[in-house]
Order: structure tokens, then C-alpha cells, then sequence
């Protein structure tokens, strides 16, 4: 696909500076992109790229626009509009349209007849798939899934029965959604199991990565606003309830029936314990783990930064006794007073 | 399904208070159970829920037994016999009976006529399964697995060769049983791989979750022990050893040839070390490093609960200089006994 | 199958004391090994087991041979002869030669006569599957990638369009290669995402373990350097780059962008964050989190192992407030100062 920039200034809203007639072909960062390739500025830091990129066109905010000419995509936020624009270059999906003659659907499914359905995926009683939605091969969705417009589930994706996905809620590889949640009544030794009879909700314009685990609920369900975006590895305990526009890098958790605000961003390997509450705007750094709840909007950490193993283990050799540590230096405190001469 | 609290205490050897014809239809919360819905009592602070309860029937202990009228269901254990009642309403299967159309049977298995197996099943040579066991769809099970009575498997789920399943193992999709474990010998810069020729066996009543891993065996087995539950994400390395109803949260791994006693309870995201051994009843909490051998029933932890970030920076800069900290500490007590007049 | 030691001896390379005659039909270890079993002595504290052992032959180093008589393999690098040997009695592929009825195969993929596809595999446009791989049933590979002789992808692999795979690569089930990264742009409180237009490129003789997640590129490729062993549970981000013989043991992760050496060794649950640099020959210790460069080949930790659950308590208390214990031991140091005669 080849777009002129008049093209793309007119549909992503930028303010173009230079030959709108010029074709752009793919797209590629500062310094690797060639001829008929948009490449973006969205760290000033690597301003000084620009003198050298031989990128067809920049994208960048007006006030990074540098004195010398050249082909310039103005706008405020110029990596969205990157992303945006990139989109076109994107390729497209391998599901033909249509229901692929090895699917097995079961009568009582309802898919609409522009949803894609690759080989050998398995749709079962009362599913919904609505417009758009493109299930790749060998997914299996059980009975009374519903998806909105527009989803796409990839590969080997599990939707246990109940699941409801929004619009647009894109889904990677080999992710599990709607599994039992992990609940077992102790009886004289021995769990007995707490049967899972929620299920699982997520809203429109989440994406989930490969790999990841998101349990149903117990009694109620488990829920995940709109916009949300969870990596790869990624584990969802049941009665979790995530709000809107959170972010969650991989190799994170919530433990069960944990809420957590809108517009959140968790850290990779972060978790969080259980029956919590964190509250919106709050950012926990990677591996940190969270055990009680947080009610101010802000960052917060627990992990710790590497160091060379020799002085590590020195320093946590200390560390199992911090608290006479602590204690002594109190000691110190009032033996070094009662030496002190007296104010008066 | 309907239910008669008559039905249900007699089945459950409960004792019943109120009225034996109420029927049941299906389970929820005090707060959110509904006409024909019953709930439980099993955390004391939820006791003022009772007044207002909406619920048809109420499992609690004898000694939680409000003085108002009620239907009540009267057992030592609630929580566990609210577990047990409550699989009355968990949805059936989706499985039919028998071996689906599409599913491909090595003609040496064995398949009782009571199993069923679902749409891609794929069953390799001389495997074994036996009766009311239900294979979902996709499923791949090797050469030579066995399974015992009553075990299911959810979609997805890869069983390697020779692995080994008691009665009523239930695994949940995109589970891995049987993976090569993590063994090479170095030679002269590069890694030459140990074959894994061990299997796994998973005792009865064991149930894993979604998306977790266990490896087989270098030359022993990997063996978990009977009634451990695992949740969802955990990584079980080769030649592991799990005693009796261990239960292990959400991505917890333990690493090559570590033995874990009976009744332990390990935490979310928490790791074992390898060729270590953890005796009988002990509790690990959320994200602990377990690197050496506990020899005696308790909790341990190393996890940090979160802190501002602003604030934890400064202890982590410091804690990268404990042992400097605590050899001043030790100084100053020389200094100061120095000062200090002597006792005599 | 049998061999004997005279054989052995042979093709790996060992000088042999003993039997040439004796026959080997399996290994085991020194312990367990009965006759006809082949054993090893890699780890100088198991000698005293070679008095006792009832092997058939053992591999060792020629400086622990015993004086007793017996059958000894004697090689240089024990440990790795004896992974070479084992080799000899691993179970064989249970997937037949050729495409399996069921695979479903785009007439442009281009697949090697002497490769195996097995059940219900499904090939995409343009894929190349060279001389001796072997496809396990269910594995899903999508348009343009790419797989040297000898790989074999175990059942339930997703091969997202445009991965690469070197000679002899080795991935386990329900592992993922080539899903998107993790990129959003931020705008207006909401996230775009940025198209991940990148691949994934594993080279020679990589062996990727099970449930494992390896994201393609944003515009880059990731990168996975020759004889690379990454374990289960495992997370790769987009645009990381490993270099040549690396192993990274269960759960361990990589963020964005960060470059990690050769010869390195990752400790399972070790974190690394993003746009980093790791130079040559480290090693990272389990559950370490890094998060700057490490330029100085080495050790590196932050786990911390457990402690008594109420012990660990109060030094967490304590380590809160680390920074305020570091300045209060500072204030002493300098009132104790004043207190103390001046050197002179």
C-alpha cells in the first residue's frame, strides 16, 4: 500500500510541511527508515536524528520542527498519530472470511456473516460473535461466549463458557479466559473445591497478550474495563474487578477479588495480594508487590535494583537482622544522651 | 435444577432449622442471593448480613445461629459444605458422551466407553483413559499416558508421554504435564542437552490450573502428591516432589529436585530454589525467595510490601549499603564504650 | 535398543577400562542404575556411590576413576558424555513421517519431504519447513516463517507470520513466538496502540521451553542468539536481543528493547527492565530484579531468601524507615564526635 502525505495529513489531522505529493510505502524508526519511509520524533532526545534520517517524512510536534526543510507531519501528539498512521502498514490477517469448513460450530452459535472463523476452532451452544470479529485457528470458545464487534481472538485462545468480550477486544495466542478460580475450603485436612459460577466480562477495546490467565469469578464475575491493555504471562484471579485505560506489564498478577482503579499502570512481575483496593492514577514499578491497599493516586515500589552478588549477600545477611540492628541504634541513642551535657 | 432443603441437608448431613419443603435453585453471596438462591456463613464478620439477607437458606455453624426465624443448614464446617452444596448448580460439561467425530485415537489406547473426548482430541499410542473421564476439545495426550477415573482435562491441555494421572485430576486449559525439564551440561561454552526420560505422575484429586507447566523427570520421576491443588502461571521443575495437599497460588514455580512436605500452602508469585527440601505444614507468603531447607512447620516470608516510591528509592540506596551501615553501628558501640564510664 | 561399551566408547569419545563387550540398555543415575543401566560421576561428592552402584559402566572424569575394578567410561567432560550417550535411549517422536491427513497445509507453504507435520497442524501462506522437523499435532504456523532442518515444535506451538527459526531449534508446547509487544501511545487518557511491524528471529540450536512468550519486534526484530536455552513460564519482550549461548531458567523475564550478552546465565523469576544493556558472562541470580546496565561480567542478586515470617515482619518495618536509621547513625557519629578528645 502507498499513501501520498496529503493523504495521510488529511486523515490523522496533522499539519503537513512539505510535498504532499511525496508516497509513503512502510514506516521505520529515525534512523533505519529509507526512501518512501515515515519515521516519528516522540523522545526529544533523539532530535538530532533528524539532521541524518533519510525518512521520506517525519512525524513530530510542531515545536521540534527543525529550520531545514523536509517532509513534516505537525502534531501535539505525534507517537499516537505515529501509531495511527503505522496501522496502514500493518499486515493484513491470514483468516480468510467466512467459516472454515473444518470449524465446528454448534447449531445453536450465532455468527455473523462477516466474522472470520479459521481451521479447526470450536464454537459451542449460545456463543455470539458479532460483525467483524476474526477467531483464528483452533480457538476453542464454549458455550455462551459473546463477543462484540470487531474482536480477534489469535490462536489456541481458550474462552471457557460464559466469557463476554466487548468490541474490538483483541486476544493473543494460548490465553485462557474464564478458567475456575482458584478456591478450595479447607476440611480436615484435605480442599474441598469452591465451584466457580461467575464468569468473566471484559470490556470494549482491551487487548491481552499471549500466554496470560484471567480466572472466572466465584459467585460474582470477574471484571476488566474498557481500554485496558494486559501483557503477555499475565494472571487474573477471580472477583478481580480492573477499571478503565489500566495498563499491566508482563509476568504480573492480582490476587483474587483485588479492584483496581482506572488508568493504573503495574509494573512487569509486580503483584498484587488479595481482597485489596488500589485506587486510580497509581503506578507500581516493576516487581514491587502490593499487600495492602492504596488509596492516593502516585507511584509505589517494593523491588529492588541488582547488585554484584558478593556485596548482595552481605547486605541481606544484614538485613535478617534489621530490626536489632534498629534496636541498637536506639541503644546507642540513650547511652550517647545520658554522656551528652544537658541543654538548659 | 431444584432442590429441597430437606434433599440438601440429608445429603449433606446437615441439621436443618426451618422449613424441610423450601426448594433451591441456585447459590450466591449473603448480599446478593436472591428468592430460591442459598448463601453461606463462613467468615464471623459477615454475621450482621444475616438480618438482611435475601437468601432462602443460610449454611452456618450451630454456634453463628441467629435467634430470628430462617431457614438455616446447620454444619461444624460451613465453608466446606457450602463448597460441596454448591456443585449442585456448576453447569454440566459440554462434552458429549463418547468420542467425538474428529478426535484421533491411536487404535492401541484405550478409552473406557464412559469417557468422553472431545472435537481434535488427539490420543497417542497405548494411552490409557478411563472411565467418566472427559478429554475437551484439542487436547493432545502422548504414547503411554494413563489417566484414572474421572479425570478432566479442559481444552488445549498437552500431556507428554508416560505421564501419569490419578483419579479425579482435573487440569485446566493450555496446561503442560510433561515438558522436558531445564537440564544441560556445559561443554566448552555450549550447553549439551540432558535427556529427560523421567514422566510426571499427579496423584488422585490433584487439580492444576490454566497455563501452569511441569516438567518430567532427567531419570526419576516429577510426582505430585494426592489432593495438592495448583493454580494458574506455576512452573513445576524436573525431578520436583510434592507431598499431600500442598496447595500452591497463582505463578509460584519450584525449581529442579526440591521436595515440598504435606499440607503446606505456598503463595502467590513465591519461588523455591532447587534440591531443597521444605518439610510438612509450612506456609510461604506472597513473593518469597525460598533458597535454603525448612525443617520446621511455620510461615516464612522475604516479600516487601509497596511504599511511595519517592520514599523506597532512599531505603534501597541505603540497603545496597547495609552491611557498611551496620559495621558503623559496630563502631560507634567501640567508641562509645570508650566514653562510657566503666562499671565495676 | 542396545549397545556396547566398545560401541559407546567409540562414537563419543571415551577412553574405556572394563568390558567392551558389556551391553548398555539404559541410564540411569548411580543410585538407581541396574544392570545393563549406564550411569555417570559428574559431581565429585556422589563418589563414595560408585562402591555401591550397580551399574553396568559409569562415565567419569579419568582423576575419579576408582581403583576397584568395574566398567569406566573416561572422559574429560563427564557430564556432558554422559548427556551425549542418554540421547541414545530417549524415547522417539511419536509423529509419523509426512503430513498427516489432517494438517492443513497453504498450497505455497514449501515443506520438506523428510519432514513431519502431525494432526490438525495448520501451515500458512509461504512457509518454509525444511529437511527433518518435526511439527507436533495442533501447532499453528502462519505465513512467511521460517524453519531450518531439524526443528521440532512441539503440540500446541503458534508461530505468529514472519518468525524465524534457525537449525535444529526445539520448542515446547503451548508456547508462543512472534505475538505482538507490548507498545501503546498515550492519548488523552486512553492507549493506541503501535503496530508491531518487527519479527522474531531464533537462531541454531535454541531449545525454548514450555508456556513461554516471545513477542516480535515493534520495527526491529527480536532477537535470539545460537544455542540459547530458555526454559517455561518465560517472557521476551519486543525488541530483545540475546546473545550466543545464553540460559534463562523458569519465569524469568526481559523487557523492551534490552540487550542481554553471550554466555549469560538468568536465575529463574530474575526480572530485567527495559532498554537495558548485559555484557558477556553474567550471571543474574533468582528472583533478581535488574534494572540498570551490567557492563562487568560477573554475579549479580537482589533476591532475598526467607526468614521466620515474624521476624521478617519486623525487619520489613524497619527497612521502611532505612533511610531515617542511616541518618540517625550518622547524627551519632557526629555527636559522638564532639563528645571525643581531638587526635592531636
Amino acid at each position: 500500500m502507498k499513501y501520498t502525505l496529503a493523504d495521510i495529513a488529511e486523515r490523522f489531522q496533522c499539519k503537513l510541511a512539505g510535498d504532499p505529493s511525496q508516497t509513503i510505502e512502510g514506516v521505520h524508526t529515525l534512523e533505519q527508515a529509507g526512501p518512501g519511509q515515515l519515521s516519528f520524533l516522540a523522545n526529544p532526545k533523539y532530535k538530532s536524528q533528524l539532521a541524518s534520517t533519510r525518512a521520506a517524512a517525519v512525524v513530530l510536534h510542531p515545536e521540534q520542527r527543525p529550520e531545514s526543510a523536509g517532509n513534516w507531519l505537525l502534531h501535539e501528539n505525534p507517537y499516537a498519530t505515529y501509531a495511527r498512521i503505522a496501522a496502514l502498514f500493518a499486515a493484513p490477517t491470514d483468516v480468510a472470511p467466512g467459516i472454515h469448513a473444518t470449524a465446528i460450530i454448534d447449531p445453536s452459535a450465532e455468527i455473523h456473516p462477516e466474522a472470520s472463523v479459521g481451521p479447526y476452532a470450536v464454537v459451542g451452544p449460545e456463543v455470539r460473535i458479532a460483525r467483524n470479529c476474526i477467531i483464528h485457528a483452533h480457538c476453542v470458545i464454549q458455550r455462551g461466549c459473546s463477543l462484540g464487534d470487531g474482536c480477534v481472538l489469535h490462536p489456541h485462545v481458550t474462552l471457557y463458557a460464559g466469557t463476554m468480550l466487548g468490541q474490538r477486544v483483541v486476544i493473543h495466542a494460548n490465553t485462557v479466559v474464564g478458567s475456575d478460580g482458584f478456591g478450595y475450603a479447607p476440611d480436615d485436612g484435605r480442599w474441598v473445591k469452591i465451584p466457580q459460577l461467575g464468569s468473566v466480562h471484559i470490556a470494549d477495546d482491551c487487548e491481552i497478550g499471549a500466554g496470560t490467565t484471567i480466572d472466572r469469578g466465584a459467585l460474582d464475575d470477574t471484571r476488566i474495563g474498557e481500554g485496558c491493555k494486559l501483557d503477555n504471562q499475565i494472571q487474573i484471579a477471580h472477583n478481580v474487578q480492573i477499571g478503565k485505560h489500566t495498563v499491566m506489564a508482563g509476568c504480573s498478577a492480582i490476587s483474587g477479588s483485588s479492584t483496581v482503579g482506572d488508568h493504573c499502570q503495574i509494573g512487569g512481575g509486580a503483584g498484587l495480594a488479595g481482597h485489596l483496593h488500589m485506587t486510580d492514577h497509581v503506578i507500581i514499578t516493576g516487581m514491587t508487590m502490593v499487600s495492602h491497599d492504596i488509596r492516593k493516586p502516585g507511584a509505589y515500589s517494593s523491588g529492588i535494583s541488582q547488585q554484584e552478588a558478593r556485596q548482595w549477600r552481605k547486605n541481606v545477611a544484614r538485613l535478617h537482622h534489621l530490626d536489632e540492628l534498629a534496636r541498637k541504634v536506639r541503644a546507642l541513642e540513650k547511652r550517647l544522651a545520658e554522656l551528652e551535657p544537658e541543654d538548659d
